[in-house]
C-alpha cells in the first residue's frame, strides 16, 4: 500500500502569519481559521511548493454517495427492508432525494456509486452520467452467521475506491465529499466500531433512522455474535486484522469508501466526512495508515449516539469538531453537502480577504 | 407603531404534512426541518394565501451591516481606537472584509450603513452604490457620563432603519441578512442586555474580541455607573422605557438595526441575526413587540459568553438554537453570512425534494 504523506508543516508558520494578518482581531474567526489552515496546508502538498504560498484551490467539490446492501437486514434490523436502497439510489437518479437538493442548492457534482446492492438499477438516460457501477455482488452475506464478504472481495472494494479518485483527479476535482446509502448498514457500521475500538456493543450501536427497543436488543445481539466469531482483545491492529474486521462484518459501500478516502489521501486531497458511517469509513483508513487523518473533514456532529464516541478515537483537538451539528440523522452525504458552503468560505476568506496593510487599517 | 403579526398556523399541519412525506425518516434532517417550517410560514404569511402552500421564497438575500460610533470608548473599551470602525467601512467599501468574502462567497448582496461613524468616508465609485449614509452624528455621547443619544435620535433612527425595509421590498428581497460594526459596540450592546433583563452587569460584559482583564473591569464599572441613572428593578418595560434604555446606553447602529427588525417583521420578512449584538438589537425589538420573534432566524452562536444567557431570554424551543457554533467573534454580519446556505437548502428540501408518493419509495 503506497504510504499516506503527513502534512508538511514547513509553510505552517508563513500560512498563520497570513491568516493573522487578516484584518480582523486574531482568532476572530474560530474554526472558519483552523480549517482555512488545514486546507491551505493540504493544497500545499498538492502543488509541491516548499518555497512560496498557493491560494488554497477548491475546484469542482464532487459528492460521492455509496450505495450498497447488506446481508443481514434478514433480521430486520431498520426501520425499511432492503429494498428501498434501489428505491433510493433511484431516487437519487431521478433528483429527488434531500441530497440531490443540497448538491444543486451548493454547486456540487453528484455522483451514485452502486457498490452492490441487492438488485442493479436499471438504466435510465440520466443514470449513464451520474451511475457508476462497482458491484462487488448482490448485497453482503449475513454477517451474524458467517463472513460479510471474502477477503478478494475487500481487495477489489478498496482498489474499486481508489479506481474513483483517479476519474475525479481527472475531472480537476480538489475536494471529495463521501455519502453512503444502504438499509441496515448502521449494524455494519457499529460491528466494524465495536471490532476496532475498546467501546462496548451497546456503546457502538443507536436506533440508526428510528427503530424499536426489540430491533435494538437484536442489533446488539446479532454484532455481538458476529464479533465473538473473529475478536481478540489486541489493542494494536495490523492491516490484516484490520483488513479481517471488513470482511468479517463490513459492507460493500463501506469497503469502496475506505478505498476512496485512502487513496484521496495518498493523492492529498481533501476529504469531507458525513455522519456516522462515513466516520467509520475514514476511522478504518485511519487504522489503515494514521496519516489519513491530516486531509479529514468532519461536516457534522450526527444524532447517532456513537458518533460522538467514534470522533473521540480520532483524537483531533477541538478546532478540527465537525462543523455543524444540527441533529441530522440521515446519511445520503446531506451533512456533508450542507458543509461545503463553510469550507469554501475558509478558502475564500484565505484567498480573497485584505490584510491590515493592503487596507490601511490602523490596529 | 403598527403590529407585527404572528405567523398564521392554520396552514402548519400541512407544511409539516408535506415535510413529512418527504423521502427520508421523519425528522432526519433535524433543524433543517423545522428551519423549513418556519420558512413556509413566513412565505405564507406574505404571500396572504389561506388556501393552499406555496413554494419558500428566498429571492435576493440581502446582508445590511450597519456601522457606528460609541463615544464611551473615549475610556480605551476596545482593543481598537475608534478611527478603525470608519477605516473598516471603507475596507467594506473596497471588498477587502471578512464579511466581503463570505458574501460573495455565498451570492449575497451587500451594503452598508452609516448610522453614524466619527467621520463620514469619502466618497469612492463603489460607495454609490454599496454605501447608505443614515447618519444620527458623529458617535453617541459617553455614555458613562450622559445619555448617549436625545429621544429624537432613538426616532430618527427607528425610523430609518424602516426606510431600509422598504426599499429592500421594492428590490425584491425575501430575507434580510443584519451585521455590524462599531469598535466598542458591545459595551452598548451589554448595557441594554443588563437594563433588559435580571442578568448582572458582569454576565452581560465579556472580553469582545479580546480585551485585558483591566479594560473588562473598567467595562463593568462605566456600565454599572449608567445604568444607576436610570434603572430601576422593574420586571415589565413599557414602549417608553425600552426606547429609553436605547436613549440612555444604545448605539447608532443599534438603534437602526432594531428598526430594521421591526420593519421587517411588520413586512413579514425572514430576518437572519448575526451574533451578540445583532441579537441584543433583536431582543429590544422582540420586547417592542412580542411577535417580532416568529421571523428571527439566529445564524449563530458566538464566543462572546452573553450571547448564550441572551438567547435564552428569547425563550425559543431547542430546534430555533443558533445554526452554526463555530467560535466566531467577528461580527460584521459573518455568522449571518456563513450560514444562510443552511437556510438556502432548507428551502431547496421544502421546494423540490420528493415524496414517497412521487418517487416511488415503498416506506
Amino acid at each position: 500500500m503506497k504510504p499516506v504523506l503527513a502534512l508538511c508543516k514547513k509553510l505552517q508558520t508563513q500560512i498563520q502569519s497570513k491568516i493573522d494578518g487578516k484584518t480582523k482581531p486574531i482568532g476572530a474567526l474560530g474554526q472558519i481559521e483552523s480549517l482555512a489552515l488545514q486546507l491551505a496546508l493540504i493544497t500545499q502538498q498538492r502543488v509541491s511548493s516548499d518555497e512560496q504560498l498557493t491560494q488554497i484551490k477548491l475546484s469542482k467539490p464532487l459528492m460521492l454517495v455509496f450505495a450498497g446492501d447488506h446481508g443481514i437486514n434478514r433480521h430486520n434490523l431498520s426501520i425499511a427492508p432492503s429494498v428501498v436502497t434501489g428505491q433510493m439510489v433511484t431516487n437519487f437518479l431521478q433528483g429527488g432525494a434531500a441530497i440531490n437538493c443540497f448538491c444543486h442548492s451548493n454547486n456540487i457534482d453528484f455522483k451514485v456509486v452502486d457498490c452492490g446492492i441487492l438488485s442493479a438499477v436499471t438504466e435510465t438516460d440520466l443514470s449513464e452520467s451520474i451511475l457508476i457501477e462497482q458491484r462487488l455482488g448482490a448485497g453482503t452475506q449475513d454477517f451474524s452467521a458467517q463472513a460479510a464478504m471474502t477477503f478478494s472481495q475487500v481487495e477489489q472494494g478498496l482498489a474499486y475506491g481508489a479506481q474513483l479518485v483517479e476519474c475525479c483527479l481527472e475531472d480537476g476535482s480538489d475536494i471529495l465529499l463521501l455519502g453512503e446509502m444502504g438499509i441496515a448498514n448502521t449494524s455494519s457500521a457499529s460491528a466494524i466500531m465495536a471490532a476496532l475500538t475498546t467501546y462496548s456493543v451497546s456503546d457502538c450501536v443507536g436506533v440508526g433512522t428510528g427503530i424499536s427497543p426489540q430491533q435494538l436488543n437484536d442489533k446488539v445481539a446479532l454484532i455481538t455474535q458476529a464479533l465473538a466469531r473473529f475478536s481478540s482483545d489486541h489493542v494494536e491492529h495490523t492491516t490484516d486484522s484490520v483488513l479481517r474486521v471488513l470482511s468479517e462484518v463490513g459492507g460493500f459501500e463501506i469497503v469502496q469508501m475506505v478505498g476512496t478516502i485512502l487513496a484521496a489521501a495518498q493523492r492529498n486531497l481533501a476529504i469531507v466526512v458525513d455522519g456516522f458511517i462515513v466516520s467509520v469509513a475514514a476511522f478504518v483508513a485511519v487504522k489503515l495508515d494514521s496519516n489519513v487523518s491530516d486531509y479529514l473533514i468532519f461536516s457534522h456532529l450526527s444524532h447517532e449516539k456513537a458518533h460522538q464516541l467514534l470522533l473521540a478515537e480520532f483524537q483531533l483537538p477541538d478546532d478540527r469538531k465537525p462543523l455543524l451539528n444540527l441533529g441530522l440523522r440521515l446519511g445520503e452525504g446531506t451533512g456533508a453537502a450542507l458543509a461545503l458552503p463553510l469550507i469554501k468560505a475558509a478558502a475564500s476568506f484565505y484567498n480573497d480577504m485584505a490584510s491590515f496593510e493592503s487596507a490601511g487599517v490602523t490596529v
